[in-house]
Protein backbone atom coordinates (compact mmCIF):
# COMPACT_ATOMS: atom_id res chain seq x y z
CA UNK A 1 0.00 0.00 0.00
CA UNK A 2 1.28 3.20 -0.51
CA UNK A 3 1.79 6.10 1.53
CA UNK A 4 0.15 9.65 0.78
CA UNK A 5 0.91 12.90 2.45
CA UNK A 6 0.29 16.39 1.83
CA UNK A 7 3.59 18.32 1.58
CA UNK A 8 4.21 19.80 5.14
CA UNK A 9 5.64 22.95 6.21
CA UNK A 10 8.67 21.48 6.95
CA UNK A 11 9.28 19.91 4.18
CA UNK A 12 8.63 22.37 2.09
CA UNK A 13 11.51 24.58 1.09
CA UNK A 14 13.24 21.01 0.89
CA UNK A 15 11.23 20.25 -2.35
CA UNK A 16 10.76 23.68 -3.81
CA UNK A 17 14.21 23.46 -3.83
CA UNK A 18 14.41 20.37 -5.64
CA UNK A 19 12.18 21.22 -8.06
CA UNK A 20 13.76 24.31 -8.72
CA UNK A 21 16.68 22.59 -10.31
CA UNK A 22 14.73 20.03 -12.26
CA UNK A 23 14.74 20.27 -16.16
CA UNK A 24 10.96 22.05 -15.76
CA UNK A 25 10.91 24.38 -13.23
CA UNK A 26 14.72 25.64 -13.72
CA UNK A 27 14.00 29.40 -13.68
CA UNK A 28 10.87 29.61 -12.98
CA UNK A 29 9.47 31.84 -10.48
CA UNK A 30 9.35 30.59 -7.43
CA UNK A 31 5.26 31.74 -6.43
CA UNK A 32 4.74 29.19 -9.56
CA UNK A 33 6.39 26.46 -8.20
CA UNK A 34 5.21 27.08 -4.55
CA UNK A 35 1.48 27.37 -6.28
CA UNK A 36 2.38 23.58 -7.51
CA UNK A 37 3.14 22.40 -4.24
CA UNK A 38 0.27 23.93 -2.50
CA UNK A 39 -1.40 21.19 -4.45
CA UNK A 40 0.93 18.59 -4.23
CA UNK A 41 1.87 15.27 -2.58
CA UNK A 42 4.53 13.30 -1.42
CA UNK A 43 3.85 9.24 -1.91
CA UNK A 44 5.84 6.18 -0.68
CA UNK A 45 5.04 3.32 -3.25
CA UNK A 46 6.44 -0.04 -2.34
CA UNK A 47 8.22 -2.46 -5.17
CA UNK A 48 6.00 -3.51 -7.72
CA UNK A 49 3.16 -1.31 -7.38
CA UNK A 50 0.69 0.52 -10.01
CA UNK A 51 0.87 4.20 -10.78
CA UNK A 52 -1.25 4.27 -13.21
CA UNK A 53 -2.60 2.60 -16.13
CA UNK A 54 -3.07 3.19 -19.77
CA UNK A 55 -5.99 5.37 -20.87
CA UNK A 56 -6.66 6.19 -17.08
CA UNK A 57 -8.31 9.76 -16.76
CA UNK A 58 -4.58 11.85 -16.05
CA UNK A 59 -5.09 14.31 -12.79
CA UNK A 60 -1.36 14.07 -11.97
CA UNK A 61 1.89 14.19 -13.34
CA UNK A 62 5.09 12.63 -11.10
CA UNK A 63 8.39 13.64 -10.12
CA UNK A 64 10.72 11.29 -9.13
CA UNK A 65 12.59 11.85 -5.66
CA UNK A 66 14.05 8.63 -5.69
CA UNK A 67 13.46 4.63 -6.60
CA UNK A 68 12.69 3.68 -10.54
CA UNK A 69 9.52 3.73 -12.46
CA UNK A 70 9.42 1.74 -15.32
CA UNK A 71 6.57 3.20 -18.05
CA UNK A 72 5.48 0.21 -20.44
CA UNK A 73 2.67 -1.13 -22.82
CA UNK A 74 1.10 -3.92 -23.48
CA UNK A 75 0.55 -5.86 -26.70
CA UNK A 76 -2.21 -7.56 -27.81
CA UNK A 77 -0.53 -10.78 -26.85
CA UNK A 78 -0.10 -9.64 -23.19
CA UNK A 79 3.60 -8.90 -23.61
CA UNK A 80 5.08 -5.91 -22.01
CA UNK A 81 6.63 -3.29 -24.24
CA UNK A 82 8.63 -1.16 -21.76
CA UNK A 83 9.23 2.47 -22.72
CA UNK A 84 11.21 3.79 -20.13
CA UNK A 85 13.05 2.95 -16.39
CA UNK A 86 13.08 6.55 -15.07
CA UNK A 87 15.06 7.48 -12.20
CA UNK A 88 15.78 10.45 -9.60
CA UNK A 89 14.98 13.81 -10.72
CA UNK A 90 12.74 12.37 -13.89
CA UNK A 91 8.77 13.57 -14.48
CA UNK A 92 6.54 11.63 -16.51
CA UNK A 93 3.04 11.41 -17.03
CA UNK A 94 2.87 15.12 -18.43
CA UNK A 95 2.64 14.64 -22.08
CA UNK A 96 -1.39 13.22 -20.86
CA UNK A 97 -1.91 17.02 -21.25
CA UNK A 98 -1.46 15.95 -25.31
CA UNK A 99 -3.43 13.00 -25.38
CA UNK A 100 -6.91 14.30 -23.76
CA UNK A 101 -5.73 14.00 -20.27
CA UNK A 102 -5.57 9.84 -20.87
CA UNK A 103 -2.42 8.70 -20.00
CA UNK A 104 -0.53 7.25 -23.29
CA UNK A 105 1.20 4.14 -21.31
CA UNK A 106 0.91 2.29 -17.81
CA UNK A 107 3.55 3.24 -15.09
CA UNK A 108 4.81 0.67 -11.88
CA UNK A 109 7.26 1.21 -9.60
CA UNK A 110 9.95 -1.13 -10.16
CA UNK A 111 12.41 -0.38 -6.95
CA UNK A 112 10.92 0.86 -3.77
CA UNK A 113 10.21 4.48 -5.16
CA UNK A 114 9.23 8.36 -3.44
CA UNK A 115 7.12 10.19 -5.93
CA UNK A 116 5.64 13.26 -5.35
CA UNK A 117 2.81 14.05 -7.66
CA UNK A 118 1.73 17.28 -9.00
CA UNK A 119 -1.66 18.66 -10.69
CA UNK A 120 -1.82 18.35 -14.57
CA UNK A 121 -4.16 21.22 -14.82
CA UNK A 122 -2.76 23.50 -13.35
CA UNK A 123 0.47 22.79 -15.66
CA UNK A 124 -1.83 23.04 -18.55
CA UNK A 125 -2.96 26.22 -17.14
CA UNK A 126 0.16 27.39 -16.27
CA UNK A 127 1.93 26.76 -20.17
CA UNK A 128 -0.40 28.97 -21.86
CA UNK A 129 0.58 31.93 -19.16
CA UNK A 130 4.33 31.44 -18.85
CA UNK A 131 6.32 30.77 -21.80
CA UNK A 132 9.32 29.47 -20.06
CA UNK A 133 8.18 26.74 -18.06
CA UNK A 134 6.43 25.47 -21.59
CA UNK A 135 9.80 26.14 -23.42
CA UNK A 136 11.28 23.88 -20.35
CA UNK A 137 8.91 21.29 -21.05
CA UNK A 138 10.22 21.67 -24.64
CA UNK A 139 13.21 21.08 -23.58
CA UNK A 140 12.25 18.40 -21.58
CA UNK A 141 10.11 16.80 -24.62
CA UNK A 142 12.99 17.39 -27.01
CA UNK A 143 15.66 15.28 -24.57
CA UNK A 144 13.26 12.66 -24.84
CA UNK A 145 12.53 12.51 -28.66
CA UNK A 146 16.80 12.29 -28.43
CA UNK A 147 16.77 9.41 -25.81
CA UNK A 148 14.50 7.23 -27.87
CA UNK A 149 15.98 8.22 -31.50
CA UNK A 150 19.15 6.51 -29.96
CA UNK A 151 17.66 3.66 -28.32
CA UNK A 152 16.24 3.07 -31.91
CA UNK A 153 19.41 3.62 -33.52
CA UNK A 154 20.86 0.79 -30.87
CA UNK A 155 18.01 -1.56 -32.03
CA UNK A 156 19.04 -1.24 -35.78
CA UNK A 157 23.05 -0.94 -35.41
CA UNK A 158 23.68 -3.16 -32.09
CA UNK A 159 23.65 -6.50 -31.21
CA UNK A 160 22.21 -7.86 -27.96
CA UNK A 161 25.91 -7.82 -26.44
CA UNK A 162 26.58 -4.61 -27.58
CA UNK A 163 23.52 -3.25 -26.38
CA UNK A 164 24.04 -4.42 -22.88
CA UNK A 165 27.65 -3.28 -22.88
CA UNK A 166 26.54 0.13 -23.82
CA UNK A 167 23.92 0.19 -20.82
CA UNK A 168 26.47 -0.69 -18.61
CA UNK A 169 28.71 1.94 -20.00
CA UNK A 170 26.46 4.93 -19.45
CA UNK A 171 26.00 3.71 -15.57
CA UNK A 172 30.49 4.18 -15.63
CA UNK A 173 30.34 7.65 -13.45
CA UNK A 174 33.99 8.45 -15.00
CA UNK A 175 36.48 7.10 -17.68
CA UNK A 176 39.05 5.84 -15.75
CA UNK A 177 39.96 2.33 -17.18
CA UNK A 178 38.81 0.13 -14.12
CA UNK A 179 35.46 0.33 -13.29
CA UNK A 180 33.18 -1.95 -10.42
CA UNK A 181 29.54 -0.94 -10.29
CA UNK A 182 26.24 -1.91 -8.94
CA UNK A 183 23.17 -2.21 -11.46
CA UNK A 184 20.32 0.14 -10.56
CA UNK A 185 17.80 -2.82 -10.83
CA UNK A 186 17.53 -6.42 -11.40
CA UNK A 187 18.61 -8.35 -14.32
CA UNK A 188 15.14 -8.91 -15.22
CA UNK A 189 14.26 -5.32 -15.69
CA UNK A 190 17.33 -4.41 -17.74
CA UNK A 191 16.40 -7.11 -20.44
CA UNK A 192 12.68 -5.49 -20.29
CA UNK A 193 14.46 -2.13 -20.93
CA UNK A 194 16.91 -3.67 -24.04
CA UNK A 195 13.85 -5.16 -25.41
CA UNK A 196 14.73 -8.64 -24.98
CA UNK A 197 13.52 -11.72 -23.87
CA UNK A 198 15.56 -13.08 -20.65
CA UNK A 199 16.76 -16.00 -22.65
CA UNK A 200 18.57 -13.59 -24.90
CA UNK A 201 19.91 -11.16 -22.48
CA UNK A 202 21.44 -14.64 -20.39
CA UNK A 203 23.21 -15.45 -24.13
CA UNK A 204 24.27 -11.87 -24.74
CA UNK A 205 25.09 -11.42 -21.32
CA UNK A 206 27.75 -14.66 -21.55
CA UNK A 207 29.00 -13.66 -24.75
CA UNK A 208 29.85 -10.05 -23.73
CA UNK A 209 31.89 -11.66 -20.73
CA UNK A 210 33.57 -13.67 -23.07
CA UNK A 211 34.67 -10.71 -24.90
CA UNK A 212 35.26 -8.15 -22.69
CA UNK A 213 36.30 -9.69 -19.38
CA UNK A 214 33.30 -8.15 -16.96
CA UNK A 215 32.32 -10.20 -14.15
CA UNK A 216 29.09 -10.26 -12.86
CA UNK A 217 28.33 -11.24 -9.48
CA UNK A 218 24.62 -10.95 -8.75
CA UNK A 219 23.98 -6.59 -8.99
CA UNK A 220 27.90 -6.56 -8.36
CA UNK A 221 29.42 -5.11 -12.28
CA UNK A 222 33.23 -5.57 -11.96
CA UNK A 223 34.60 -3.86 -15.77
CA UNK A 224 38.54 -4.74 -15.88
CA UNK A 225 38.58 -1.77 -19.15
CA UNK A 226 36.09 0.86 -20.11
CA UNK A 227 38.28 1.17 -23.48
CA UNK A 228 38.49 -2.62 -24.00
CA UNK A 229 33.68 -2.83 -23.58
CA UNK A 230 33.60 0.71 -25.22
CA UNK A 231 35.66 -0.83 -27.97
CA UNK A 232 33.40 -3.80 -28.38
CA UNK A 233 30.40 -1.53 -28.23
CA UNK A 234 30.85 1.91 -29.90
CA UNK A 235 32.15 1.33 -33.31
CA UNK A 236 28.33 0.69 -34.97
CA UNK A 237 26.75 4.01 -33.49
CA UNK A 238 26.66 7.41 -34.28
CA UNK A 239 27.25 8.53 -30.58
CA UNK A 240 31.51 8.92 -29.82
CA UNK A 241 32.54 7.66 -26.91
CA UNK A 242 32.52 8.58 -24.05
CA UNK A 243 29.25 9.65 -25.37
CA UNK A 244 26.63 12.31 -23.81
CA UNK A 245 23.17 10.58 -24.70
CA UNK B 1 21.87 22.32 -57.96
CA UNK B 2 18.71 23.64 -55.87
CA UNK B 3 16.19 26.94 -56.50
CA UNK B 4 15.98 29.09 -54.39
CA UNK B 5 12.81 31.84 -54.12
CA UNK B 6 11.64 34.67 -51.74
CA UNK B 7 8.04 34.07 -51.60
CA UNK B 8 6.72 36.46 -53.98
CA UNK B 9 3.92 38.77 -53.59
CA UNK B 10 1.02 36.43 -55.87
CA UNK B 11 2.33 33.55 -53.76
CA UNK B 12 2.06 34.46 -50.35
CA UNK B 13 -1.57 33.98 -49.69
CA UNK B 14 -1.26 30.27 -50.85
CA UNK B 15 1.84 29.89 -48.70
CA UNK B 16 0.32 31.62 -45.37
CA UNK B 17 -3.06 29.30 -45.90
CA UNK B 18 -0.69 26.13 -46.01
CA UNK B 19 1.55 27.12 -43.10
CA UNK B 20 -1.60 28.15 -41.21
CA UNK B 21 -3.32 25.10 -40.94
CA UNK B 22 -0.01 23.65 -40.19
CA UNK B 23 0.57 21.80 -36.80
CA UNK B 24 3.39 24.74 -36.06
CA UNK B 25 1.22 27.36 -37.09
CA UNK B 26 -2.62 26.27 -36.31
CA UNK B 27 -4.57 28.72 -34.28
CA UNK B 28 -2.09 31.49 -34.57
CA UNK B 29 -2.40 35.00 -35.61
CA UNK B 30 -2.03 35.91 -38.95
CA UNK B 31 0.54 38.42 -38.59
CA UNK B 32 2.85 36.06 -37.21
CA UNK B 33 3.12 33.77 -39.58
CA UNK B 34 3.40 36.61 -42.39
CA UNK B 35 6.26 38.00 -40.27
CA UNK B 36 7.53 33.97 -40.76
CA UNK B 37 7.02 34.44 -44.21
CA UNK B 38 8.65 37.88 -44.94
CA UNK B 39 12.03 36.20 -44.01
CA UNK B 40 11.04 32.70 -45.77
CA UNK B 41 11.97 31.05 -48.85
CA UNK B 42 10.47 28.50 -50.66
CA UNK B 43 12.77 26.02 -52.49
CA UNK B 44 12.89 23.16 -55.45
CA UNK B 45 15.60 20.62 -54.23
CA UNK B 46 16.19 17.60 -56.82
CA UNK B 47 16.35 14.00 -55.30
CA UNK B 48 19.56 12.97 -53.34
CA UNK B 49 20.96 16.74 -53.07
CA UNK B 50 21.96 17.46 -49.41
CA UNK B 51 19.74 20.27 -47.60
CA UNK B 52 22.12 20.39 -44.26
CA UNK B 53 24.56 17.81 -42.22
CA UNK B 54 24.94 17.28 -38.60
CA UNK B 55 26.41 19.65 -36.64
CA UNK B 56 25.68 22.66 -39.36
CA UNK B 57 25.14 25.68 -37.93
CA UNK B 58 21.32 26.18 -37.97
CA UNK B 59 19.74 29.37 -39.41
CA UNK B 60 16.59 27.49 -40.91
CA UNK B 61 13.80 25.03 -40.41
CA UNK B 62 12.11 23.49 -43.26
CA UNK B 63 8.10 22.80 -44.06
CA UNK B 64 7.71 20.48 -46.70
CA UNK B 65 4.91 21.84 -49.29
CA UNK B 66 5.64 18.24 -51.14
CA UNK B 67 8.51 14.95 -52.09
CA UNK B 68 10.13 13.01 -48.96
CA UNK B 69 12.95 14.01 -46.95
CA UNK B 70 15.53 11.78 -44.84
CA UNK B 71 16.71 12.66 -41.63
CA UNK B 72 19.78 10.56 -40.76
CA UNK B 73 22.87 10.06 -38.53
CA UNK B 74 25.92 7.82 -39.39
CA UNK B 75 27.06 5.46 -37.09
CA UNK B 76 31.31 5.44 -36.66
CA UNK B 77 31.55 2.70 -38.89
CA UNK B 78 29.94 4.50 -42.18
CA UNK B 79 26.57 2.66 -42.01
CA UNK B 80 23.64 5.36 -42.25
CA UNK B 81 20.70 5.21 -39.68
CA UNK B 82 17.82 6.77 -41.09
CA UNK B 83 16.02 8.82 -37.90
CA UNK B 84 12.99 9.73 -40.53
CA UNK B 85 11.39 9.49 -44.05
CA UNK B 86 9.47 13.04 -43.87
CA UNK B 87 6.48 14.02 -46.56
CA UNK B 88 4.17 16.61 -47.17
CA UNK B 89 2.89 19.13 -44.15
CA UNK B 90 5.98 17.61 -41.99
CA UNK B 91 8.23 20.07 -40.23
CA UNK B 92 11.76 19.58 -39.61
CA UNK B 93 14.85 21.15 -38.12
CA UNK B 94 13.31 22.85 -35.73
CA UNK B 95 14.46 21.07 -32.59
CA UNK B 96 17.87 22.48 -33.18
CA UNK B 97 16.49 25.36 -30.81
CA UNK B 98 17.43 22.96 -27.89
CA UNK B 99 20.82 22.00 -29.35
CA UNK B 100 22.54 24.96 -29.32
CA UNK B 101 21.17 26.00 -32.78
CA UNK B 102 23.31 23.05 -34.55
CA UNK B 103 21.35 20.01 -36.54
CA UNK B 104 21.19 17.33 -34.83
CA UNK B 105 21.25 14.85 -37.28
CA UNK B 106 21.40 15.55 -41.48
CA UNK B 107 18.88 15.40 -44.38
CA UNK B 108 18.45 14.88 -47.33
CA UNK B 109 15.73 14.63 -50.36
CA UNK B 110 15.10 11.42 -50.81
CA UNK B 111 12.72 12.33 -54.19
CA UNK B 112 12.07 15.74 -55.97
CA UNK B 113 10.79 18.13 -53.18
CA UNK B 114 9.56 21.68 -52.96
CA UNK B 115 10.26 22.69 -48.79
CA UNK B 116 9.43 26.10 -47.44
CA UNK B 117 12.71 27.57 -45.34
CA UNK B 118 12.12 29.74 -42.34
CA UNK B 119 14.29 31.91 -40.12
CA UNK B 120 14.86 29.28 -36.93
CA UNK B 121 15.87 32.85 -34.97
CA UNK B 122 12.25 33.92 -35.24
CA UNK B 123 10.63 30.81 -33.78
CA UNK B 124 13.55 31.02 -31.14
CA UNK B 125 12.49 34.70 -29.91
CA UNK B 126 8.55 33.72 -31.21
CA UNK B 127 7.61 30.91 -28.74
CA UNK B 128 9.49 33.53 -25.88
CA UNK B 129 6.78 36.13 -26.52
CA UNK B 130 3.59 33.50 -27.76
CA UNK B 131 3.00 30.76 -25.42
CA UNK B 132 -0.04 28.90 -28.12
CA UNK B 133 3.57 28.63 -30.35
CA UNK B 134 5.05 26.92 -27.73
CA UNK B 135 1.91 24.57 -26.91
CA UNK B 136 1.72 24.00 -30.74
CA UNK B 137 5.59 23.20 -30.43
CA UNK B 138 4.80 20.87 -27.97
CA UNK B 139 1.95 19.60 -29.53
CA UNK B 140 4.53 18.40 -32.35
CA UNK B 141 7.51 17.19 -29.74
CA UNK B 142 4.69 14.75 -28.10
CA UNK B 143 3.55 13.73 -32.14
CA UNK B 144 7.23 12.68 -32.63
CA UNK B 145 7.75 11.27 -29.20
CA UNK B 146 4.94 8.90 -29.62
CA UNK B 147 6.29 8.10 -33.18
CA UNK B 148 9.34 7.21 -31.55
CA UNK B 149 8.28 5.34 -29.24
CA UNK B 150 6.14 2.96 -31.47
CA UNK B 151 9.09 2.59 -34.15
CA UNK B 152 10.77 0.96 -30.96
CA UNK B 153 7.98 -1.22 -29.77
CA UNK B 154 8.04 -2.54 -33.40
CA UNK B 155 11.67 -3.46 -33.13
CA UNK B 156 11.16 -5.19 -30.11
CA UNK B 157 7.93 -7.07 -31.15
CA UNK B 158 7.63 -7.43 -35.15
CA UNK B 159 9.71 -9.90 -37.23
CA UNK B 160 10.84 -7.65 -40.43
CA UNK B 161 7.93 -9.08 -42.49
CA UNK B 162 5.64 -7.86 -39.79
CA UNK B 163 7.45 -4.75 -40.06
CA UNK B 164 7.09 -4.22 -43.71
CA UNK B 165 3.57 -5.20 -43.73
CA UNK B 166 2.88 -2.71 -40.79
CA UNK B 167 4.52 -0.01 -43.15
CA UNK B 168 1.88 -0.81 -45.63
CA UNK B 169 -0.88 -1.00 -44.09
CA UNK B 170 -0.38 2.58 -42.81
CA UNK B 171 -0.16 3.22 -46.60
CA UNK B 172 -3.74 1.74 -46.75
CA UNK B 173 -5.91 5.06 -47.26
CA UNK B 174 -9.19 3.05 -45.97
CA UNK B 175 -9.83 -0.21 -44.26
CA UNK B 176 -11.65 -1.52 -46.96
CA UNK B 177 -10.82 -5.60 -47.57
CA UNK B 178 -9.03 -5.24 -51.27
CA UNK B 179 -6.18 -2.24 -51.65
CA UNK B 180 -3.97 -1.12 -54.57
CA UNK B 181 -1.57 1.23 -53.93
CA UNK B 182 1.99 2.89 -55.20
CA UNK B 183 4.92 2.90 -52.58
CA UNK B 184 6.13 6.86 -51.96
CA UNK B 185 9.45 5.83 -52.11
CA UNK B 186 11.88 3.16 -53.77
CA UNK B 187 12.31 -0.22 -51.97
CA UNK B 188 15.95 0.76 -50.73
CA UNK B 189 14.84 4.20 -48.69
CA UNK B 190 12.07 1.55 -47.12
CA UNK B 191 14.34 -0.82 -45.70
CA UNK B 192 16.64 2.16 -44.36
CA UNK B 193 13.30 3.55 -42.63
CA UNK B 194 12.30 0.18 -41.05
CA UNK B 195 16.05 -0.08 -40.11
CA UNK B 196 16.82 -3.18 -42.65
CA UNK B 197 19.97 -4.31 -44.35
CA UNK B 198 18.42 -4.79 -48.63
CA UNK B 199 19.19 -8.51 -48.31
CA UNK B 200 17.03 -8.65 -45.06
CA UNK B 201 14.26 -6.84 -46.66
CA UNK B 202 14.39 -8.75 -50.15
CA UNK B 203 13.98 -12.11 -47.55
CA UNK B 204 11.29 -10.65 -45.68
CA UNK B 205 9.55 -9.25 -48.63
CA UNK B 206 9.55 -12.90 -49.89
CA UNK B 207 7.87 -14.14 -46.62
CA UNK B 208 5.01 -11.31 -46.18
CA UNK B 209 4.16 -11.99 -49.92
CA UNK B 210 3.60 -16.02 -49.03
CA UNK B 211 2.12 -15.34 -45.62
CA UNK B 212 -0.18 -12.51 -47.19
CA UNK B 213 -1.01 -13.09 -50.83
CA UNK B 214 0.40 -9.06 -51.21
CA UNK B 215 1.76 -8.89 -54.80
CA UNK B 216 4.57 -6.12 -55.16
CA UNK B 217 5.67 -4.77 -58.99
CA UNK B 218 7.80 -2.01 -58.57
CA UNK B 219 6.36 0.84 -56.75
CA UNK B 220 3.05 -1.41 -57.02
CA UNK B 221 1.63 -3.40 -54.71
CA UNK B 222 -1.63 -4.86 -54.62
CA UNK B 223 -3.51 -6.39 -51.37
CA UNK B 224 -5.88 -8.90 -51.36
CA UNK B 225 -6.75 -8.57 -47.95
CA UNK B 226 -6.29 -6.15 -45.48
CA UNK B 227 -7.32 -8.24 -42.96
CA UNK B 228 -5.35 -11.00 -43.76
CA UNK B 229 -2.33 -8.57 -43.85
CA UNK B 230 -3.32 -6.87 -40.37
CA UNK B 231 -3.83 -10.16 -38.39
CA UNK B 232 -0.02 -11.18 -39.83
CA UNK B 233 1.09 -7.73 -38.41
CA UNK B 234 -0.81 -6.96 -35.87
CA UNK B 235 -0.90 -9.41 -32.77
CA UNK B 236 2.28 -8.30 -31.38
CA UNK B 237 1.52 -4.44 -31.58
CA UNK B 238 0.50 -2.60 -28.50
CA UNK B 239 -1.87 -0.84 -30.61
CA UNK B 240 -5.23 -2.34 -32.01
CA UNK B 241 -5.86 -2.12 -35.87
CA UNK B 242 -6.85 0.17 -37.67
CA UNK B 243 -4.40 2.04 -35.61
CA UNK B 244 -3.91 5.80 -35.07
CA UNK B 245 -0.28 6.06 -34.66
Amino acid sequence: MNNTQRISAPDFAHYEEILQSSILFRDIKTEIVSEFMSMSSIISYPKNSNIFNIDDKADWFYFIIEGWVKTYRETMDGDEVVIGILGKNEIFGENAIFENFLYPFSADIAENAVLIRLPIGILAKKIEQHPELSINLLRHANAKISISHKENEHHIVQNAPQRIGCFLLNLCDSHTKKQSLNLPFDKTLIALKLGMKPETFSRALTKLKEETGIIVNSRNVEIPSTQILAKFCCGTCSSQYPCSD
